[in-house]
């Protein structure tokens, strides 16, 4: 059995290292001719939307998938003539565009911090009069780990900000004091069926992922209730089928929505170790509508990314309960080349083993 | 980084598997065209005494190891001088012969049963009468799944089971009554330390491992490290490098040696879901000279396998706490297909979700 995906990056690789063992090999498209993924499955190099490519990647399919946000929509309209396409285009044109997010947010129940369209300069600068300051503004769409976005500490900052992100359709949006960020992730299956993974605390460097720890320590479970039925009302309506992450800020007394995923998420690497049924691989299962597994948590576990450098692999993996995720990337600043879980029984062998971790990096 | 391995059957597909996470991709050396390791690495398509594609698996490789015992040792000599070859020669040699392996065993302390070798009908007879009946007459090499085996349960069998393997070497060995068969599995450093992982229970069907559970129950603490000590002396001896597994009778008293296999092994499926660190990602970490990871168990494993043909994807995932793995080969009878592998936390879920997956494979 075969499952295309768009997109051939750490995420592909890691999907079909979990496709494998189901019995399915997954073809990737992506115009990077060094895309990770290509070293675990089929490579067709070529732009997302060259129709011939786009046709040899469906061609026998069980499904398409994606890996990626920014492939364009119309690449899974073509495709949707001709395989089941997972998670569908609403999804895809939901997370691509951050004001679409905002306002499905809003819809589905959550809180957002304080936000306004802006789509010229005059429009930023009354979006920073009426939100307020300190804020940040966005790209409506393209961004990720960071970029597309420059901050406004006060009203004077808002041209500047404008210029910095190339004068393209943005939102501004209030910039939340919050006592730690959130992510809220889970695998919707075709019939409906939601099953989320135990809460994620991630902390973020330079918009960059650094650490996701699960199960997120101190979460008041009516709290992360209502977060879950918010969610499951927000993926109803997307009619979303696969894994899909929901960044949260927690400001000590609201969870406020911040980003959606789509997808499988940086933040959810963990579950390879520290689920019994890991974020790829209930992906693939709910994508190929075959049934979801067990996401009960075992023991504690939290990722470390590998930013820009990795350390030497013989002394990640000296560290008890280390599990190193190489993705066979080169090295250049700010990239993802891999992430490090590690797994305990028991809370409190966490935090000295991370900070071994956490010591290799700074060497 | 790539690693070389001698074979490309599911032994090598998922030790690939584990590979990639840390960095490293395989490169298999299998005459099958249809190897179903290809699916996942290089495939060079050759015997495996070509010297052309021996030196094309040696190019740049950092070590090359072997999936299978039925490779030729002078194929580990050719290879010896432009990489390094682990497991070496001398485990692949002892492991390829029944004799030599059953001496081995005796040599590093292990019990085993009365055995006597039969280099002809002549030997056989006498050692039939030596060793007493009822027996097995085992080739001393080539043998696997319970191939190249014949039963002499009196005298007069001697003959029928000589022809019946087609006259060429073999040992005859007493059967013994055993309470259960178990499999005590490990992988060792080069710097000659040995992580055991929990011992197994095995039961086999028509000579092929049908399940292994682990940790196996009821072992008694003392039996268990005397049957370690003796692994290791043996492992010393051979001078082993990589995960090892021996099978072994428990007749109630005493644990008796059965087979040895200088390699990854299937009673040690269980350990992907089950242990911290699998066996086939210890095998590649101890061949490359990298640290053993954290062998520890995680809650209660079985593995069942899946001869001959694999029940739909759909029914096996259906069962909570169920872990496929489908090998990509096609069905044929005696063929192992895949594995299952349930894991819970609580011992006494297994029975019940075991018996689940058995109900599967009678339908």
């Amino acid at each position: 059995m075969v499952l295309g995906i768009l997109g051939g990056g750490q995420l592909g690789r890691m999907l079909a290292l979990a496709a494998h063992p189901l019995g399915v090999r997954c073809r990737f498209l992506d115009p990077a001719p060094d895309a990770c993924a290509a070293s675990v499955g089929e490579h067709l190099v070529a732009p997302f939307d060259d129709e011939g490519a786009l046709a040899r990647l469906a061609a026998g399919a069980a499904a398409v998938t994606w890996e990626f946000e920014n492939v364009p929509v119309a690449a899974l309209h073509r495709l949707g003539g001709r395989v089941p396409v997972l998670p569908g285009a609403t999804s895809l044109a939901v997370s691509q565009d951050r004001f679409e997010e905002k306002q499905a947010f809003e819809r589905a129940g959550f809180a957002v911090a304080p936000y306004h369209i802006a789509s010229s300069l005059g429009e930023l600068r009354g979006a920073v009069e009426r939100v307020g300051t300190p804020g940040i503004l966005k790209t409506r769409t393209g961004g990720y780990d960071g970029r597309g976005q420059a901050r406004v500490d006060g009203a004077g900052d808002a041209e500047r900000a404008w210029q910095a992100l190339g004068g393209v359709p943005a939102i501004y949006e209030r910039r939340i004091a919050f006592r730690r960020e959130l992510a809220l992730l889970g695998t919707r299956a075709g019939d409906g069926a939601i099953a989320f993974y135990a809460p994620v605390e991630t902390v973020h460097r330079e918009g960059i992922l650094h650490t996701a720890r699960a199960p997120a320590p101190d979460i008041d479970r009516a709290t992360l209730l209502r977060a879950e039925r918010h969610a499951a009302a927000l993926l109803e309506t997307l009619g979303h089928v696969g894994t899909f992450a929901i960044e949260l800020f927690d400001d000590g007394e609201t969870l406020l929505a911040s980003e959606m995923a789509a997808r499988v998420h940086n933040s959810g690497h963990w579950t390879i170790e520290g689920a019994e049924t890991s974020q790829f691989e209930n992906h693939v299962r709910a994508v190929l509508g075959l049934p979801l597994g067990d996401t009960a948590t075992r023991g504690h576990a939290v990722t470390v990314n590998l930013v820009g450098a990795a350390p030497a692999s013989e002394d990640v993996l000296a560290i008890p309960g280390a599990h190193l995720h190489l993705y066979g990337k080169q090295p250049r600043p700010r990239r993802k080349l891999g992430h490090v879980t590690l797994r305990v029984d028991a809370e409190d062998e966490l935090d000295d083993r991370m900070a071994r971790v956490l010591r290799l990096l700074r060497q």
